[in-house]
């Protein structure tokens, strides 16, 4: 089973250097990459005029990656095993392309053939129940067995149980921290077991990066991405398995969820999913039903194409402040802005990356912005 | 808390009388009773024209319940404390008066008071856990304390807990046996303190009456009709209370579940109905939110008047032969028959009527028909 559609790229080794230092620079995360690209042409392009965005934005400077640091890095990456591939690439989950913060270049270890299989995210508790740990074990078992390879964050649980029983027909551990940087490293037998087994682990981090509490839930977010669905077995009331859940809703997925007894603290969260719209989940064909109508429709990718000429929408020093005074640390659409700010769309756009390359800009989904 | 719009009527001694003979002569249920009012214009008109409809219909002869058997049911019925009632009388309840296959008299032992406030019903396994009997009762609990009063179906398990929760907060028991034929035996008790704590029980059966496999499914319609909705707090594959929460769904009522694990059997039934649309139900503000809009609508009653002179239908041979024809094993709706038959609705309605005293006819819900 192949996931459709997917077009297959191959970066030259410039490239692929030029992206690392824009991802790696001060205040560019993944929807800025975009936009930079966007906006100058290319990361090269990027790389050249982010010292003057940022100085219109109100930086005094901004720091960029050096050519030397990112080289050792994609040597660290290689010593791991780690390839460092861009959206398009063979073995960039097709899927996770095409969320609006798809990581510029991922770190994937294994097999890569098995990052580009449709995916079902199985996560959960981590002081799971033995009964919600049987049913992980089951689903995952099925779902493999109908061809489907399993993604979890690689924790204890509930998402070890899904890996551990999906050994044998695929699966992907997505990492909070660098490829050298296993957590809970208890766990780092299963994960070579999974690799072994022509498995795959994937990580937006650069080696050595220690897993902080933040970086979880935006390692969440490539769970979710890269599966047609999200299935949440056992979760308290506001567990990390609820944040998967939410992005998946924001990034278009299914989100699946387990029952439990209105008595089971564990089923608390699980519950509130399904009244919330989640579908109910008793066996793997509950799953099989809903998703095989998504794999048929071909994948929307998200445009990386320039958004004009990117000298013509430079902006005026009245029109920045302008805009900057619509600005506050209320969350607002990019579209009202234009509107408000009675200015061509890509002037707007310009002073937002100013800002944003400043660290004065915060971005949120759904196109809407805020300052800091 | 009063369910709304419900008119207040009293039949005369001779009016429930005729009715109580109509309804117990052979091969008149609720459905029957109902077209026969409407045809004839009154019970007594009813019982007099049966012989002649029943012959017409290819019956040699009809038992027709008698006066003095009539009475002495109403005799049995006053020394047990029980009040036979007619929908639009004060202490039947009124939502059940608003399905199509209502009894047309009901008896109602208790408080009159208690059996016309808005009800829900708690249905479940006779075999329930400890946390489905912990729930139940909860449940129970909550609701009779949000003004609700309680219908069950006085069996073990899960009926048992959440009658004995409410009450003092108000419950209805419904029978599948007369007054005097309570099932299980030991629940004697159980009925004897809802009794005296101002509840109330109901049945459509004449005192004397021992319950039978087949009367629990009907007897469940009245637990759903009486009620804004089912709750099913567990319920195994193909068991009891799933046949309620079917009969709730067609009668137009909400249908609750409450989850449960997928490797809980007695959690298999509750987790369908989920999947099939029913509210998932982890607390009473599930259930409350859900009906209190509908308990702000007017209820609407099916109409008991004549539908039209009661003579000028009277079919011909030929037309009688025509619909009969058109008739078979596999149900049809009333209203394709009147197409087809190509006569008038009076006349398709007389010759089901007299089929149906024959004993030919069945009726089924939504206004289908077949032959026998």
């Amino acid at each position: 089973m192949q996931d459709r559609s997917h077009h297959s790229t191959k970066l030259t080794d410039a490239e692929r250097i030029d992206r690392l230092r824009l991802i790696r620079s001060d205040n560019v995360g993944p929807r800025t990459f975009r936009s930079l690209v966007a906006h100058c042409g290319s990361a090269r392009a990027a790389l050249e005029r982010l010292p003057d965005l940022a100085r219109r934005g109100g930086a005094r400077q901004i720091r960029i990656a050096r050519e030397e640091d990112a080289r050792a890095e994609l040597a660290a990456c290689k010593k791991l095993g780690v390839s460092l591939l861009a959206s398009g690439e063979v073995g960039y989950p097709p899927r996770l392309a095409a969320i609006d913060d798809a990581p510029p270049l991922l770190g994937v270890r294994g097999a890569r053939d098995t990052s580009m299989r449709p995916m079902i995210a199985i996560v959960g508790s981590r002081n799971a129940s033995g009964a919600g740990l049987k049913f992980a074990n089951q689903l995952a078992r099925d779902l493999g067995e109908a061809g489907f390879v399993i993604i979890s964050g690689l924790a204890r649980g509930i998402d070890q149980a899904a890996h551990r029983a999906s050994v044998e027909s695929g699966t992907v551990a997505v990492l909070a921290g660098g490829h050298d940087r296993i957590y809970p490293p208890e766990h780092e037998d299963l994960l070579g077991a999974i690799l072994d087994a022509n498995g795959a682990a994937i990580s937006e981090m650069p080696p050595g990066h220690e897993p902080r509490a933040r970086d979880f839930p935006r390692r969440n977010r490539l769970i979710s991405g890269a599966a047609l669905g999200v299935v949440v077995v056992e979760a308290a009331q506001r567990s990390g398995s609820l944040i998967t859940a939410r992005m998946a809703n924001e990034q278009g997925r299914e989100v699946f969820a387990v029952p439990g007894s209105p008595l089971d603290p564990r089923a608390a969260g699980t519950n509130d999913l399904i009244k919330q719209g989640a579908t109910l989940v008793t066996e793997a064909a509950d799953v099989i039903q809903m998703v095989t109508p998504i794999m048929e429709r071909p994948l929307v990718l998200p445009l990386e194409e320039p958004d004009g000429d990117p000298f013509a929408g430079d902006p005026e020093d009245s029109e920045r402040a302008r805009i900057a005074s619509l600005l506050g640390p209320t969350p607002i659409s990019i579209d009202d802005l234009i509107r408000l700010a009675d200015t061509s769309a890509a002037v707007v756009r310009t002073v937002l990356l100013e800002l944003e390359l400043a660290g004065r800009l915060e971005r949120h989904g759904g196109g809407l912005v805020s300052l800091i």
